[in-house]
Protein backbone atom coordinates (compact mmCIF):
# COMPACT_ATOMS: atom_id res chain seq x y z
CA UNK A 1 0.00 0.00 0.00
CA UNK A 2 1.30 3.81 -0.52
CA UNK A 3 2.97 5.47 2.14
CA UNK A 4 2.18 9.10 2.65
CA UNK A 5 4.52 11.44 5.46
CA UNK A 6 2.41 14.06 6.77
CA UNK A 7 3.88 17.11 8.65
CA UNK A 8 1.61 17.94 11.22
CA UNK A 9 1.30 20.78 13.96
CA UNK A 10 -0.31 20.23 17.21
CA UNK A 11 -0.89 22.04 20.39
CA UNK A 12 0.81 19.99 22.62
CA UNK A 13 -1.58 21.46 25.80
CA UNK A 14 -4.47 19.30 24.21
CA UNK A 15 -2.84 16.33 24.49
CA UNK A 16 -1.49 13.33 26.75
CA UNK A 17 1.59 13.59 24.65
CA UNK A 18 2.02 11.87 21.01
CA UNK A 19 2.09 8.09 21.52
CA UNK A 20 -1.04 6.38 22.32
CA UNK A 21 -1.45 6.19 25.95
CA UNK A 22 -4.57 4.04 26.89
CA UNK A 23 -7.80 5.76 26.29
CA UNK A 24 -6.15 9.49 27.12
CA UNK A 25 -6.37 11.78 24.19
CA UNK A 26 -2.70 11.68 22.28
CA UNK A 27 -1.73 12.92 18.71
CA UNK A 28 -1.23 9.42 17.44
CA UNK A 29 -4.69 8.42 18.87
CA UNK A 30 -6.59 11.20 17.10
CA UNK A 31 -4.18 10.92 13.92
CA UNK A 32 -5.71 6.92 13.64
CA UNK A 33 -9.27 8.21 13.87
CA UNK A 34 -9.13 10.99 11.67
CA UNK A 35 -8.42 8.13 8.94
CA UNK A 36 -10.59 5.54 10.31
CA UNK A 37 -13.13 8.25 10.34
CA UNK A 38 -12.14 8.10 6.46
CA UNK A 39 -11.99 4.31 6.06
CA UNK A 40 -7.88 4.37 6.51
CA UNK A 41 -7.04 1.34 9.15
CA UNK A 42 -3.27 2.33 9.57
CA UNK A 43 -0.66 2.05 12.20
CA UNK A 44 0.91 5.92 12.49
CA UNK A 45 4.55 6.14 12.83
CA UNK A 46 5.97 9.17 14.25
CA UNK A 47 9.58 10.73 13.52
CA UNK A 48 10.14 11.04 17.75
CA UNK A 49 7.68 11.14 20.57
CA UNK A 50 6.68 14.44 22.15
CA UNK A 51 5.84 14.62 25.65
CA UNK A 52 2.72 15.95 27.38
CA UNK A 53 2.23 20.00 26.86
CA UNK A 54 4.82 19.77 24.33
CA UNK A 55 4.27 21.08 20.86
CA UNK A 56 4.91 20.58 17.12
CA UNK A 57 4.89 22.95 14.15
CA UNK A 58 6.63 20.12 11.68
CA UNK A 59 6.19 16.92 13.33
CA UNK A 60 6.39 13.88 10.77
CA UNK A 61 4.64 10.55 10.78
CA UNK A 62 4.08 8.26 8.04
CA UNK A 63 0.75 6.02 7.73
CA UNK A 64 -0.26 4.05 4.39
CA UNK A 65 -3.32 4.54 2.16
CA UNK A 66 -5.58 2.21 0.00
CA UNK A 67 -5.28 4.08 -3.26
CA UNK A 68 -2.56 4.93 -5.04
CA UNK A 69 -3.23 8.02 -6.93
CA UNK A 70 -5.34 10.86 -5.28
CA UNK A 71 -5.93 14.61 -5.05
CA UNK A 72 -3.40 14.86 -1.55
CA UNK A 73 -4.54 18.43 -1.65
CA UNK A 74 -8.48 16.97 -0.86
CA UNK A 75 -7.36 14.43 0.80
CA UNK A 76 -5.42 16.72 3.31
CA UNK A 77 -8.17 19.28 3.64
CA UNK A 78 -10.71 16.47 4.21
CA UNK A 79 -8.36 14.60 7.40
CA UNK A 80 -7.98 17.88 8.38
CA UNK A 81 -11.38 18.57 9.27
CA UNK A 82 -11.50 15.37 11.26
CA UNK A 83 -8.54 16.12 13.07
CA UNK A 84 -9.57 20.06 13.87
CA UNK A 85 -8.88 21.83 16.13
CA UNK A 86 -6.14 20.97 18.22
CA UNK A 87 -4.10 18.74 14.97
CA UNK A 88 -3.79 19.53 11.62
CA UNK A 89 -1.51 18.46 8.70
CA UNK A 90 0.53 20.87 7.23
CA UNK A 91 1.96 19.19 4.31
CA UNK A 92 1.85 15.80 2.88
CA UNK A 93 4.07 13.79 0.47
CA UNK A 94 4.05 10.35 -1.22
CA UNK A 95 7.55 7.85 -0.17
CA UNK A 96 8.85 5.29 -0.28
CA UNK A 97 6.45 2.42 0.58
CA UNK A 98 6.62 1.54 4.50
CA UNK A 99 9.47 3.81 5.15
CA UNK A 100 9.45 5.00 9.31
CA UNK A 101 10.32 8.30 9.63
CA UNK A 102 11.90 7.57 13.21
CA UNK A 103 14.49 5.94 10.88
CA UNK A 104 14.83 7.90 8.28
CA UNK A 105 15.09 11.38 9.34
CA UNK A 106 18.58 12.46 9.74
CA UNK A 107 18.02 15.94 11.83
CA UNK A 108 15.34 17.09 14.12
CA UNK A 109 14.79 20.56 15.26
CA UNK A 110 13.27 22.30 18.25
CA UNK A 111 12.55 25.78 19.60
CA UNK A 112 12.13 26.64 23.35
CA UNK A 113 10.31 29.87 24.11
CA UNK A 114 10.89 32.09 27.08
CA UNK A 115 9.21 35.65 28.32
CA UNK A 116 10.87 37.31 31.13
CA UNK A 117 7.26 39.20 30.81
CA UNK A 118 4.12 37.87 33.14
CA UNK A 119 1.97 35.97 30.35
CA UNK A 120 -1.48 36.83 29.20
CA UNK A 121 -4.30 33.60 30.10
CA UNK A 122 -3.92 33.44 26.40
CA UNK A 123 -0.11 32.77 25.60
CA UNK A 124 0.89 30.70 28.96
CA UNK A 125 0.19 27.49 26.88
CA UNK A 126 2.77 28.30 24.69
CA UNK A 127 5.74 29.82 26.35
CA UNK A 128 7.50 29.11 29.53
CA UNK A 129 7.65 32.13 31.89
CA UNK A 130 11.02 32.44 33.22
CA UNK A 131 13.79 34.65 34.19
CA UNK A 132 16.90 34.36 31.62
CA UNK A 133 19.62 36.14 33.24
CA UNK A 134 22.90 36.61 31.85
CA UNK A 135 22.67 35.45 28.63
CA UNK A 136 25.91 35.95 27.14
CA UNK A 137 27.10 33.32 29.63
CA UNK A 138 24.19 31.01 28.13
CA UNK A 139 25.28 31.81 24.67
CA UNK A 140 28.95 30.83 25.95
CA UNK A 141 27.20 27.67 27.13
CA UNK A 142 25.62 26.62 24.37
CA UNK A 143 28.37 26.57 22.09
CA UNK A 144 30.47 24.07 24.40
CA UNK A 145 26.72 21.58 23.28
CA UNK A 146 28.03 21.47 19.64
CA UNK A 147 29.45 18.68 18.22
CA UNK A 148 29.36 14.86 19.73
CA UNK A 149 28.17 14.13 22.82
CA UNK A 150 27.39 11.20 25.38
CA UNK A 151 24.09 13.28 26.62
CA UNK A 152 23.31 10.18 29.85
CA UNK A 153 23.33 13.13 32.23
CA UNK A 154 20.55 15.01 30.58
CA UNK A 155 17.77 12.11 29.49
CA UNK A 156 15.32 11.11 31.46
CA UNK A 157 15.59 9.07 34.14
CA UNK A 158 15.28 5.71 33.28
CA UNK A 159 14.19 5.99 29.91
CA UNK A 160 15.67 3.67 27.59
CA UNK A 161 17.62 4.31 24.88
CA UNK A 162 20.71 2.07 23.45
CA UNK A 163 22.73 5.01 23.10
CA UNK A 164 23.13 8.24 24.87
CA UNK A 165 25.36 9.61 22.25
CA UNK A 166 24.11 12.74 19.96
CA UNK A 167 25.30 14.87 17.64
CA UNK A 168 24.16 18.54 18.20
CA UNK A 169 24.36 20.28 14.88
CA UNK A 170 23.41 23.97 15.53
CA UNK A 171 22.26 25.24 18.73
CA UNK A 172 21.66 29.03 19.95
CA UNK A 173 19.39 31.32 21.74
CA UNK A 174 18.77 34.68 19.69
CA UNK A 175 15.64 37.65 20.31
CA UNK A 176 12.21 37.72 18.74
CA UNK A 177 9.97 39.76 19.50
CA UNK A 178 9.17 40.12 23.20
CA UNK A 179 10.70 36.10 23.56
CA UNK A 180 13.78 34.66 23.91
CA UNK A 181 14.07 31.38 21.93
CA UNK A 182 16.49 28.63 22.05
CA UNK A 183 17.23 26.65 19.11
CA UNK A 184 18.87 23.33 18.98
CA UNK A 185 19.17 20.88 15.89
CA UNK A 186 20.83 17.49 16.20
CA UNK A 187 20.86 13.49 14.78
CA UNK A 188 18.53 13.19 17.50
CA UNK A 189 17.22 13.84 21.44
CA UNK A 190 16.96 11.82 24.16
CA UNK A 191 13.35 11.88 26.27
CA UNK A 192 13.78 15.30 28.21
CA UNK A 193 17.22 16.33 27.11
CA UNK A 194 15.92 19.93 26.05
CA UNK A 195 13.74 20.55 28.67
CA UNK A 196 17.25 19.57 30.86
CA UNK A 197 18.85 21.30 28.81
CA UNK A 198 17.18 24.79 28.50
CA UNK A 199 16.70 24.43 32.39
CA UNK A 200 20.95 23.93 32.77
CA UNK A 201 21.28 26.72 30.49
CA UNK A 202 19.03 29.44 33.16
CA UNK A 203 20.68 27.96 35.91
CA UNK A 204 23.97 29.13 34.17
CA UNK A 205 22.36 32.42 32.68
CA UNK A 206 21.45 32.93 36.80
CA UNK A 207 24.30 31.98 37.97
CA UNK A 208 23.19 29.33 40.08
CA UNK A 209 25.52 26.84 37.81
CA UNK A 210 29.11 27.58 36.29
CA UNK A 211 30.06 26.90 33.08
CA UNK A 212 32.89 24.80 34.50
CA UNK A 213 29.87 22.45 36.01
CA UNK A 214 27.80 22.60 33.02
CA UNK A 215 30.75 21.28 31.04
CA UNK A 216 31.21 18.60 33.81
CA UNK A 217 27.50 17.30 33.42
CA UNK A 218 27.73 17.64 29.18
CA UNK A 219 30.63 15.23 29.65
CA UNK A 220 28.83 12.91 31.42
CA UNK A 221 30.71 13.04 34.72
CA UNK A 222 28.77 14.48 37.34
CA UNK A 223 24.98 15.52 37.62
CA UNK A 224 24.79 19.03 38.95
CA UNK A 225 21.29 19.83 37.94
CA UNK A 226 18.30 17.68 36.87
CA UNK A 227 15.26 19.91 36.86
CA UNK A 228 14.00 20.16 33.00
CA UNK A 229 12.01 23.36 32.14
CA UNK A 230 8.29 23.00 31.55
CA UNK A 231 6.82 21.74 28.86
CA UNK A 232 4.56 24.79 27.47
CA UNK A 233 7.45 26.46 25.44
CA UNK A 234 8.73 23.37 23.29
CA UNK A 235 8.43 22.87 19.71
CA UNK A 236 9.47 20.37 17.01
CA UNK A 237 10.03 22.45 14.64
CA UNK A 238 11.60 21.03 11.64
CA UNK A 239 11.99 17.20 10.29
CA UNK A 240 14.53 16.73 7.54
CA UNK A 241 15.10 13.64 5.79
CA UNK A 242 17.13 12.19 2.60
CA UNK A 243 15.83 13.09 -0.61
CA UNK A 244 16.29 9.57 -1.28
CA UNK A 245 12.93 8.68 0.48
CA UNK A 246 10.69 10.77 -1.43
CA UNK A 247 8.98 8.40 -3.99
CA UNK A 248 7.95 10.46 -6.71
CA UNK A 249 8.42 14.30 -6.09
CA UNK A 250 4.82 15.39 -6.29
CA UNK A 251 4.24 18.98 -5.61
CA UNK A 252 3.19 19.22 -2.16
CA UNK A 253 -0.06 19.72 -0.39
CA UNK B 1 -14.45 43.36 55.30
CA UNK B 2 -13.31 45.15 52.61
CA UNK B 3 -14.56 44.60 49.13
CA UNK B 4 -11.94 44.65 45.78
CA UNK B 5 -13.27 44.77 42.39
CA UNK B 6 -11.46 42.27 40.49
CA UNK B 7 -10.72 42.54 36.15
CA UNK B 8 -9.93 39.16 35.22
CA UNK B 9 -8.84 37.35 31.79
CA UNK B 10 -9.02 33.96 31.01
CA UNK B 11 -8.95 31.05 28.80
CA UNK B 12 -11.95 29.73 28.59
CA UNK B 13 -11.15 26.39 26.51
CA UNK B 14 -9.94 25.50 29.75
CA UNK B 15 -13.16 25.66 32.02
CA UNK B 16 -16.36 24.39 31.75
CA UNK B 17 -17.77 28.05 32.12
CA UNK B 18 -17.56 30.92 34.59
CA UNK B 19 -19.74 29.64 37.19
CA UNK B 20 -19.22 27.15 39.70
CA UNK B 21 -20.85 23.48 38.23
CA UNK B 22 -19.70 20.75 41.02
CA UNK B 23 -16.18 19.72 40.54
CA UNK B 24 -15.82 20.59 36.58
CA UNK B 25 -13.07 23.61 36.12
CA UNK B 26 -14.91 26.68 35.91
CA UNK B 27 -13.17 29.93 36.47
CA UNK B 28 -15.07 30.81 39.98
CA UNK B 29 -14.04 27.62 41.43
CA UNK B 30 -10.23 28.81 40.47
CA UNK B 31 -10.17 32.15 42.13
CA UNK B 32 -12.27 30.59 45.04
CA UNK B 33 -9.06 28.22 45.45
CA UNK B 34 -6.60 30.65 44.52
CA UNK B 35 -7.99 33.07 47.09
CA UNK B 36 -8.28 29.97 50.00
CA UNK B 37 -4.95 29.57 49.44
CA UNK B 38 -3.99 32.62 50.52
CA UNK B 39 -6.89 32.23 53.64
CA UNK B 40 -9.11 34.04 52.25
CA UNK B 41 -12.44 32.74 52.46
CA UNK B 42 -14.67 34.76 49.97
CA UNK B 43 -17.67 34.21 47.71
CA UNK B 44 -16.67 35.75 44.82
CA UNK B 45 -19.66 37.58 42.16
CA UNK B 46 -19.40 37.76 38.68
CA UNK B 47 -20.49 40.75 36.24
CA UNK B 48 -22.12 38.12 34.60
CA UNK B 49 -21.59 34.37 33.07
CA UNK B 50 -19.88 32.96 30.56
CA UNK B 51 -19.97 29.68 28.98
CA UNK B 52 -17.69 26.67 28.40
CA UNK B 53 -15.30 28.13 25.71
CA UNK B 54 -16.22 31.69 26.06
CA UNK B 55 -13.65 33.54 26.87
CA UNK B 56 -12.54 36.80 28.61
CA UNK B 57 -10.07 39.67 28.94
CA UNK B 58 -12.19 41.50 31.19
CA UNK B 59 -14.50 40.07 33.41
CA UNK B 60 -15.30 41.85 36.55
CA UNK B 61 -15.79 39.93 39.94
CA UNK B 62 -16.09 40.99 43.33
CA UNK B 63 -14.77 39.51 46.65
CA UNK B 64 -13.81 40.32 50.63
CA UNK B 65 -10.41 39.94 52.11
CA UNK B 66 -9.84 40.37 55.90
CA UNK B 67 -7.31 43.52 55.70
CA UNK B 68 -8.30 47.02 55.10
CA UNK B 69 -5.40 48.59 53.95
CA UNK B 70 -2.55 46.64 51.88
CA UNK B 71 -0.10 46.94 49.09
CA UNK B 72 -2.73 45.32 45.98
CA UNK B 73 -0.35 45.25 43.66
CA UNK B 74 1.95 42.69 45.53
CA UNK B 75 -1.19 41.02 46.42
CA UNK B 76 -2.16 40.42 42.68
CA UNK B 77 1.12 39.32 41.84
CA UNK B 78 0.61 36.25 44.80
CA UNK B 79 -2.86 35.54 44.04
CA UNK B 80 -1.57 35.43 40.13
CA UNK B 81 0.63 33.25 40.77
CA UNK B 82 -1.70 30.95 42.41
CA UNK B 83 -3.74 31.00 39.36
CA UNK B 84 -1.32 30.48 36.86
CA UNK B 85 -1.87 29.36 33.67
CA UNK B 86 -5.28 30.19 32.13
CA UNK B 87 -6.57 33.12 34.21
CA UNK B 88 -5.02 36.33 35.95
CA UNK B 89 -6.18 39.31 37.26
CA UNK B 90 -5.19 42.33 35.30
CA UNK B 91 -6.50 45.38 37.81
CA UNK B 92 -7.60 45.26 41.19
CA UNK B 93 -9.90 48.29 42.83
CA UNK B 94 -11.26 48.58 46.06
CA UNK B 95 -14.53 49.27 45.95
CA UNK B 96 -17.80 50.09 48.42
CA UNK B 97 -18.27 47.17 50.18
CA UNK B 98 -20.28 44.15 49.58
CA UNK B 99 -21.14 45.32 45.83
CA UNK B 100 -22.47 43.13 43.36
CA UNK B 101 -20.55 43.58 39.65
CA UNK B 102 -23.95 42.09 38.28
CA UNK B 103 -25.96 44.61 39.66
CA UNK B 104 -23.44 47.65 39.30
CA UNK B 105 -22.13 46.96 35.54
CA UNK B 106 -24.11 49.99 33.25
CA UNK B 107 -22.73 48.09 30.43
CA UNK B 108 -20.86 44.68 28.86
CA UNK B 109 -19.00 44.72 25.79
CA UNK B 110 -17.64 41.49 23.70
CA UNK B 111 -15.79 40.94 20.38
CA UNK B 112 -16.61 37.74 18.76
CA UNK B 113 -13.20 36.59 16.26
CA UNK B 114 -13.84 35.19 12.92
CA UNK B 115 -11.20 33.72 10.38
CA UNK B 116 -11.79 32.73 7.01
CA UNK B 117 -8.35 31.29 6.09
CA UNK B 118 -8.03 27.61 7.86
CA UNK B 119 -6.58 28.08 11.46
CA UNK B 120 -3.57 26.91 12.57
CA UNK B 121 -3.67 23.80 15.61
CA UNK B 122 -2.83 26.66 18.24
CA UNK B 123 -5.39 29.22 17.29
CA UNK B 124 -8.45 27.45 17.12
CA UNK B 125 -9.28 27.90 20.59
CA UNK B 126 -9.39 31.51 20.07
CA UNK B 127 -10.54 32.41 16.62
CA UNK B 128 -13.59 30.81 14.66
CA UNK B 129 -13.11 29.85 11.20
CA UNK B 130 -16.21 30.48 8.85
CA UNK B 131 -16.88 31.90 5.84
CA UNK B 132 -18.16 35.88 6.29
CA UNK B 133 -20.24 36.37 2.81
CA UNK B 134 -21.64 39.97 2.03
CA UNK B 135 -20.19 42.01 4.50
CA UNK B 136 -22.20 44.91 3.71
CA UNK B 137 -25.24 42.92 4.44
CA UNK B 138 -24.41 42.35 7.60
CA UNK B 139 -23.37 45.57 8.34
CA UNK B 140 -26.84 46.85 7.05
CA UNK B 141 -28.53 44.36 10.05
CA UNK B 142 -25.82 45.17 12.74
CA UNK B 143 -27.45 48.74 12.31
CA UNK B 144 -30.86 47.40 13.04
CA UNK B 145 -29.62 45.84 16.69
CA UNK B 146 -28.97 49.23 17.88
CA UNK B 147 -31.71 50.72 20.25
CA UNK B 148 -33.87 48.63 23.01
CA UNK B 149 -35.45 45.65 21.68
CA UNK B 150 -36.97 42.54 23.03
CA UNK B 151 -34.11 39.48 22.39
CA UNK B 152 -36.52 36.58 23.50
CA UNK B 153 -35.71 34.72 20.48
CA UNK B 154 -31.94 35.19 20.83
CA UNK B 155 -31.26 33.21 24.03
CA UNK B 156 -30.98 30.04 25.37
CA UNK B 157 -33.80 28.24 25.36
CA UNK B 158 -35.13 27.31 29.11
CA UNK B 159 -32.47 30.10 30.10
CA UNK B 160 -35.03 32.22 32.80
CA UNK B 161 -34.28 36.03 32.34
CA UNK B 162 -37.05 37.94 34.20
CA UNK B 163 -36.82 40.21 31.07
CA UNK B 164 -35.56 40.05 27.48
CA UNK B 165 -35.71 43.23 27.37
CA UNK B 166 -32.00 45.11 26.47
CA UNK B 167 -30.61 47.95 25.21
CA UNK B 168 -28.14 47.26 22.26
CA UNK B 169 -25.50 50.52 22.95
CA UNK B 170 -23.37 50.02 19.49
CA UNK B 171 -22.48 47.68 17.57
CA UNK B 172 -20.27 46.76 13.95
CA UNK B 173 -18.04 44.60 12.05
CA UNK B 174 -14.45 45.65 11.67
CA UNK B 175 -11.76 43.97 10.30
CA UNK B 176 -8.05 43.45 12.52
CA UNK B 177 -5.45 41.68 11.12
CA UNK B 178 -6.36 38.57 9.33
CA UNK B 179 -9.83 38.40 11.57
CA UNK B 180 -13.61 39.94 11.21
CA UNK B 181 -14.45 40.89 14.43
CA UNK B 182 -17.83 41.55 15.65
CA UNK B 183 -18.47 44.14 18.65
CA UNK B 184 -21.29 44.23 20.25
CA UNK B 185 -21.61 46.90 23.66
CA UNK B 186 -25.00 46.85 25.67
CA UNK B 187 -26.33 46.90 28.69
CA UNK B 188 -26.67 43.47 29.32
CA UNK B 189 -27.13 40.29 27.50
CA UNK B 190 -29.32 37.22 27.72
CA UNK B 191 -27.64 33.81 27.66
CA UNK B 192 -26.36 32.78 24.15
CA UNK B 193 -27.44 36.11 22.74
CA UNK B 194 -24.60 36.56 21.02
CA UNK B 195 -23.40 33.65 19.15
CA UNK B 196 -27.06 33.32 17.92
CA UNK B 197 -26.70 36.51 16.70
CA UNK B 198 -23.54 36.33 15.38
CA UNK B 199 -24.61 32.98 13.64
CA UNK B 200 -27.61 34.85 12.25
CA UNK B 201 -25.45 37.25 11.05
CA UNK B 202 -23.81 34.87 9.23
CA UNK B 203 -26.99 33.12 7.63
CA UNK B 204 -27.20 36.79 6.83
CA UNK B 205 -24.11 37.69 5.22
CA UNK B 206 -24.26 34.62 3.15
CA UNK B 207 -27.63 35.11 1.82
CA UNK B 208 -29.23 32.45 3.47
CA UNK B 209 -31.38 34.52 5.78
CA UNK B 210 -33.09 38.18 4.59
CA UNK B 211 -32.60 41.20 6.22
CA UNK B 212 -36.59 41.07 6.64
CA UNK B 213 -36.47 37.59 8.34
CA UNK B 214 -33.54 38.96 10.63
CA UNK B 215 -35.65 41.94 11.38
CA UNK B 216 -38.97 39.55 12.04
CA UNK B 217 -36.73 37.57 14.80
CA UNK B 218 -35.27 40.87 16.12
CA UNK B 219 -38.97 41.91 16.79
CA UNK B 220 -39.06 38.55 18.88
CA UNK B 221 -42.26 37.82 16.61
CA UNK B 222 -40.66 34.42 14.36
CA UNK B 223 -37.45 32.67 14.68
CA UNK B 224 -36.04 31.86 11.25
CA UNK B 225 -32.59 31.10 12.69
CA UNK B 226 -31.31 29.50 16.56
CA UNK B 227 -28.20 27.63 16.10
CA UNK B 228 -25.43 29.30 18.26
CA UNK B 229 -21.90 30.34 16.79
CA UNK B 230 -19.11 28.32 17.98
CA UNK B 231 -17.72 29.38 21.46
CA UNK B 232 -13.98 30.08 20.66
CA UNK B 233 -14.40 33.35 19.15
CA UNK B 234 -15.90 34.97 21.92
CA UNK B 235 -14.19 36.87 24.51
CA UNK B 236 -16.27 39.45 26.99
CA UNK B 237 -13.94 42.43 27.27
CA UNK B 238 -15.42 45.18 28.33
CA UNK B 239 -17.17 45.92 31.80
CA UNK B 240 -18.66 49.45 32.60
CA UNK B 241 -19.04 50.80 35.90
CA UNK B 242 -20.32 53.99 37.46
CA UNK B 243 -17.87 55.63 39.21
CA UNK B 244 -20.27 55.60 42.47
CA UNK B 245 -18.62 52.28 42.94
CA UNK B 246 -15.00 53.14 43.59
CA UNK B 247 -14.70 53.27 47.46
CA UNK B 248 -11.40 55.33 47.18
CA UNK B 249 -9.99 55.72 43.76
CA UNK B 250 -6.80 54.22 44.46
CA UNK B 251 -3.78 54.10 41.49
CA UNK B 252 -5.26 50.73 40.51
CA UNK B 253 -3.21 47.98 40.59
Amino acid sequence: MPTLLAFLEYDGSAFFGSQIQKEEPSVALALQRGLKSMGIASKVRFSGRTDRGVHATRQAVSFEVPYKKSDWGYFKEELNKKLFPYLRVRRLYPIREGLDPRFEAKSRAYRYLLSEEPLSAFASRYVTHAHLGDERKIQEAMKLLVGWHDFALFKKSGSQEKSTLREMRRCWLYRYRSYWVFYFEANGFLRLQIRLLVGALLKVGRGEMSLEEFKEQLEAKRRFFCEGAPPYGLYLCKVSFESSIWEVRDRNH
